[in-house]
């Protein structure tokens, strides 16, 4: 297959593609993104790499982060970890703070806010210095040291990031937070101000297409086990309410971040990411959905 | 990869196993079968078959008869069938009404109760015979003419189907439904009442295996994509609300039933069928779930 | 207290008063009604009667008829009632289904739609032919043999009420309704029909101003208790989720109805009836809010 | 009416009464107090002061300081202040942050937390020391100058009002709250944290029994439409989601806290406040309660 036509034509098809959503503005630092930015980068192996644009410039990953703060927390707790957070689909935009009010504070899935925080408040808890540990864990997976939080972006998100201070309060008082407030928020905004290119980003989840080994050391990092389970939860949970949507027309399991970043895997074959900042009304990049689904209708390969 | 041995095995495994459900009993007939029953049959090719136990005895489908709905309706509509009903997983158990009353009376999935009422009014308004025709479809993708309804289920299942009589009435107020609400709920609960064996469900199920065509005739019933959305489906909604855990143990689209069935497929692989009555309190077969995860830990097989 | 003065001024002022709302039109007979009509009843005393506009004409009372239904069957079965339906305010406008779906099918008040069905079929289960004895009781209590249903809108009501036939199967599936589907409907949609004019509404209502006896006869047709909790609930629960709205601005209890009618009651001193068909957003009569606004404004006198 | 042989009469009734709640104990100062204390204090005149056992014991009032905090917001923003709360009643114990989230982080009304919050961000707004002013105006009202914040209790609730902070957090994030989050919720636990006896809440009280002026010294603090509104809400939204129940029982406006207080008023007639620690299961003193019902049932007056 001429992987690298397949994305050339991506890249053609959708470079002029009129787009009616909007760049994320609630926090002031991602809304002075270039709205035009559009890369991809598709990892095959580490001499088979397919681009287009801007694929090697960093942007905020955002809740794309959640995908390595989970990988951390299941090395650190294993199965324990599910009395702490669901596995289930969130299903309802409005339910977040519902949906916990009824369950006891334990949240639907690790990859919606809530989640999240929890998975934060567990390596606040297990890590001595969460935020060296979680950057020397994406350099590892990704091989690439010169990776760093956007201190501009954290501190941002920590004076407009009300709602996540909320939930980590609900959550407390319901008795699933063990930390203060402060030390987790602290590190949730950090951890979503990963500044990662696509490039980057293909690199790092190799991992979870390689069954968990890094692919150009053969490190093995999480076992099998893990990985199928951290896919199955990225397949149903990892694009919010339109988890389904991505499944239904894309079909690969995979993260966005409303920083416009998405990345998805075809297991034991590629990893791939791809960046365009405007994103559509369920907070999910536009043109990144579109090239996506272009990707495995045109490879005729998803994994159903 | 002996595949008689690992199904064997899990005979083994769990034949005696304690089971802590109970049989679905709202429905007065569904309460009278027999909880003992086991049997399990993987479809792997026409000549290549593995079974145990009760495998070639008939029981009632149930909700896994929304499979074989929703695929006439997607012949039947095409794309125009998403603006009836949405593709997202729905959540929470409680949110059925709830979530009908915030969208507009468009059911999250087709294989919730409410998606599969406005499917069922789709057939009632397209098809001259729509039962009829439900049991030639089906007949014919199993290859097995004997297939019928069960007559005492389907009576059954209106005398105490009140709840369904409520879904279809609302959505009804909120114009989702076209046709007189009577006829809906007679071909609903009829196709509920479907009675097949493991080794018929397995059979007709290899569709979604064998991209759209029937594997030992060939004959093509539908589209490679229209599989693939199918697949997505059942991979994101097809176990109520533990449709995330059935991905994250099992790791394969399927569907289940409250009759104690659960069938799934490995794309390209193979198509396996599980009964036994017990239900966990999510309302999906106990051992059933058992046995499936562990086939795909012993064969190493998931799609992920 | 020159009452007929009062009235006058809330006529003049309010009668070309700009009304942003519209009539009912669910209902293919409500939407018929033309919807300048204005009319007012005040009812002080046997021979104290002071009204202007349309106060004789007859109109649908809806929901106001709740109160009816309410009193005879807290004369038939007392406590043991509260078994059935609550006393609480509803709150939401969503949560008809939601709140039954939490509660096990037990409403919150006597005066959303799932309350009065769950009286209807009280009434159902307790009398021998409930239409006709629902007429005799507010045919006595309002002293005029002329009122009647309105068959047309019962019909009418019949063909559109997808709504409360949902309400009644649901209830039923949680076991909180004993009779079968149709007789309890057909009870209510007839009971809504009820068609009377101010001056007869007003009448009739007199009995909960005057601690449960008929003012002209004396006749005592419910215990001083049983009125005082039933004005309770007018107070608390009259007026959908615009009752403390309606408590906030008025101070009096009241029911309200979408064909457009107010009633409320000052206890010992009055009852009123106000009737102009155009409905604000939260479905009570624009008009009708605020003529006893002001009638409580210019009276100086409220319960509170 | 012999008014000290009836409240002798309820004391004696219920004194030895079994209850069957507990006294609040999510905030550890409060869990410290004597559940068997019992005690009320009717206040008709000057000269006209009724009670039994501990009537003079102050005891925290917890959220009965909502209505002190909203008639001052009252005095500052009049109809304006409307914008920020709503008059509706809450109806459902678990939705105060569903609700918030539907309705655009407008509280529902001034009496549960969020509204409460909101009329607390109003005063940091509005007020030069709040703290200060609050305790001048509850000084005055009830014209005792030795009232005082109970600061251990302010204290406690602060180490444990997560859920608190929760709410301010995210009404900040929907917008509705103008100040930094710390200084509204400490002004918010002092509020909360007023010790008082009954005999000191039912002198403050009268002003709402009194059309707004001040008993003794005649004094005029509030309009009487604003008396009547206040006094409006009391009735609709005082109990938290047994509202309804109390007006039922009850038939006056009133407010309880988990402390264990209770006040009512009866318009033009007197002011009582009863309290004892142990709370029924919707978290409204058991005992008051019962006070409040033999009270209206034993002088037969009500509002109703």
């Amino acid at each position: 297959m001429d992987y690298q036509k397949i994305i050339d034509t991506i890249h053609e098809d959708l470079r002029y593609h009129d787009v009616f959503g909007e760049v994320a503005s609630y926090i002031p630092e991602l809304a002075k993104v270039d709205p035009k930015k559009f890369g991809m980068h598709l990892y095959k192996g580490v001499n088979e790499n397919y681009s287009f644009g801007d694929s090697t410039e960093k942007f905020s990953i955002q809740s794309i982060s959640k995908v390595f703060t989970l990988s951390i927390a299941m090395k650190l707790l294993g199965e324990d970890l599910w009395e702490r957070v669901d596995v289930e689909p969130s299903g309802d935009p409005f339910n977040s703070l519902t949906q916990l009010e009824y369950e006891s504070g334990v949240p639907r899935n690790p990859f919606i806010n809530s989640g999240a925080l929890v998975i934060a408040d567990i390596l606040v808890s297990n890590l001595k210095d969460p935020k060296k540990e979680l950057l020397e864990f994406v350099r590892k997976i990704s091989g690439d040291n010169a990776i760093d939080y956007d201190y501009k972006v954290a501190e941002s998100e920590k004076s407009t990031g009300y709602r996540n201070y909320a939930l980590v309060n609900y959550m407390k008082a319901l008795g699933n937070i063990k930390n203060d407030v402060e030390p987790i928020v602290d590190f949730y905004f950090h951890q979503c101000s990963l500044a990662m290119s696509c490039e980057e980003l293909a690199k790092a989840f190799m991992l979870f297409a390689n069954n968990g080994k890094i692919l150009g050391t053969g490190e093995k990092i999480l076992s099998p086990t893990k990985i199928k389970r951290i896919n199955a939860l990225m397949q149903t949970c990892g694009f919010y309410d339109e988890a389904g949507e991505f499944s239904f027309e894309v079909g690969l399991p995979g993260k966005s971040g409303v920083g416009g970043g998405i990345v998805a895997i075809h297991p034991e074959q590629y990893s791939v990411a791809v960046w365009s900042p405007i994103l559509n009304k369920k907070g999910n990049s536009e043109l990144g959905m579109a090239a996506l689904e272009k990707l495995t209708t045109m490879t005729g390969l998803s994994i159903f």
